[in-house]
């Protein structure tokens, strides 16, 4: 640090991304990324001449990427924000609506609190319950911004719609931010709720569903008038804030998203497997809504667990937090790797006998 | 805007961009692109392979471009920060680097005030010269956030590394941050200052040098502690900020970073015979060490004359702004650009008659 930094972010606690190595001598469980290449039109789309365009600045209103998302969804686009990944989106809704706090969990993700501390921003951290259900009430009622994860991270759990639109109802004035990362792989959306909420704002990615974590690219949708704030902020920090190759590949992404469906539906399979094999080793799942679980046992403890599984060449996510150091969270891959995962864990669990 | 949005942000005045059209049926010379397409590695570096591996996150270290980069500069790859675009290095700046105020040229690149907006600090606008050079001497000893782009934009003018000197050592107690977006075009780079002045954070793009507008891809030099201060707001807002097709084509570029130097050469020969040109016609040309020329004329205005070559299908920038809205920016292009240029110039100059 040096002693120039001002005050206010001399304390701040940055966040701290899961473990991102670059060889590929691991099996990767560990930062929710799909096992799934980008579709057929994604990888032929990105040609010679487009990248000969590169010498030209991208579009900044990324008009074509936001029709496409805009005829996916049926909305307008000019209901539609896009971004250089979600992060970016959260951060200016912590900047534009946390004037009077923010209120989200304690086991969520763990960015929201790193925003709130970055943008000085009272947080209102409101406790899960004991079995890691969200605190619904607790979020009602409080004409702050809300920001609520769901399905939720690390948990996996969701909340049904009805509980969202009780939340929105009893925050007329105040937004309340839905973090669907993980969404598409069993959950149901609130976009259909932005249609009647001025006060919703969805935020979504490219990250998890469909295969670009790399690419980055995540987009909200909401109000106009909501999108219009975030556009305005946008324009004064990085108008060019999503490359000419990432608005490519998303725009051919969304073309193609029935291959993007169908591979959802595999890795919801393969959390089937997954949760069924734990469970025959005596862990205990969270019933998870995402494309990752959250699991314990009671023969080895989770940071145990984390570390003799990377040692045998697996990698899953540990966070050593009250609450939850007992669990770990394990990205669903590929049938293949899923199968390697449980065997890798019960040999572990025949070598702590 | 919304009723949401917080008070600070209702004022904001957002920065406009030069025109992006979507076709190619102009000359564009606007927007200080470059003619050239980025070198043959980049190109062939992007294969099907690495699209396929979007799935994956990108290193947020970006370990192979910073140690590239570190070796072109002779520097460690500590003192090196890299960004989505380099605007996102200057809105840093200027909130971790701006508690005391921030000063800056009243002509120059106008997202400064907009930094200086957006995050809450007082801006000490700092008149240019009659003659549209630095007021050197009103950037001393000011103990606050100092701005310099150098060369400067829209003029394209210079300052030389003896006056950045005087500055950095008036203003030991504050960051001096020079952007040098356009100094591969024959200016000198303070680079080597960074040795000896931790208060130096110079900033540097591939967007006009590199052909890699498109790609977005800003970068930083400076002390170690400066850097290690990026880093921080870097990991509490867009840890991944960088994704990994652009950083494939950067570690590319700078291993073939001659080819790049060749084309700055081109284009420095391209102004030559501009201004050139434009001085037989009777134009006024600031001595420009940029990717662009700043010119007058006394036959026509600046508004006619960007609207006049807008109908010919050539785009300058022209800026409705108090003292230069006589003026236009003019970028550098090919050979054959520039030649249609002066050729529409001529001719809008006889029709004026």
């Amino acid at each position: 640090m040096s002693k120039f930094l001002c005050q206010r972010l001399q304390t701040l606690e940055a966040y701290t991304p899961g473990e991102q190595p670059r060889d590929k001598k691991y099996i990767k469980l560990n930062t929710n990324e799909s096992p799934f290449p980008p579709s057929q039109g994604v990888i032929s789309a990105i040609t010679a001449g487009e990248i000969e365009d590169l010498r030209l600045y991208c579009d900044p209103e990324c008009k074509a990427l936001r029709q496409a998302l805009a005829g996916l969804y049926q909305v307008k686009p000019e209901n539609i924000y896009l971004a250089n990944g979600s992060d970016d989106i959260l951060n200016f809704a912590f900047m534009a609506y946390g004037q009077a706090g923010a209120a989200f969990a304690d086991i969520t993700y763990g960015f929201y609190s790193v925003f709130a501390q970055l943008n000085g921003i009272a947080a209102d951290v409101i406790p899960l319950k004991e079995d890691f259900t969200l605190d619904v009430d607790g979020f009602c009622n409080q004409n702050k911004l809300v920001v609520i994860a769901n399905p939720n991270a690390p948990t996996g759990l969701e909340i049904p719609l009805s509980d969202i639109e009780r939340i929105l109802k009893t925050n007329p004035n105040s937004v309340v931010l839905i973090d669907e990362a993980y969404v598409e792989f069993g959950g149901i959306s609130c976009v259909e709720l932005t249609r009647n909420y001025s006060n919703l704002l969805c935020v979504k990615t490219f990250s998890k569903s469909h295969s670009m974590a790399g690419a980055r690219l995540g987009y909200a949708i909401a109000s106009e008038a909501l999108i219009a704030d975030l556009e305005t902020i946008k324009y004064s920090t990085n108008p060019y804030n999503i490359n000419r190759l990432t608005q490519i590949a998303g725009t051919k992404a969304v073309e193609e998203n029935d291959y993007y469906r169908e591979n959802c539906k595999k890795i919801m399979a393969n959390r089937d497997y997954t949760v069924s094999e734990l469970e025959k080793l005596g862990f205990s799942v969270l019933p998870s809504k995402a494309n990752f679980i959250f699991a314990k046992s009671d023969k080895i403890d989770g940071l145990s667990l984390y570390q003799k599984l990377k040692e045998k060449g697996v990698l899953i996510r540990h966070f050593e937090k009250p609450r939850i150091r007992d669990y770990n969270r394990i990205t669903i891959g590929s049938r293949a790797e899923m199968e390697i995962f449980i065997t890798k864990v019960t040999e572990i669990l025949g070598e702590a006998l």
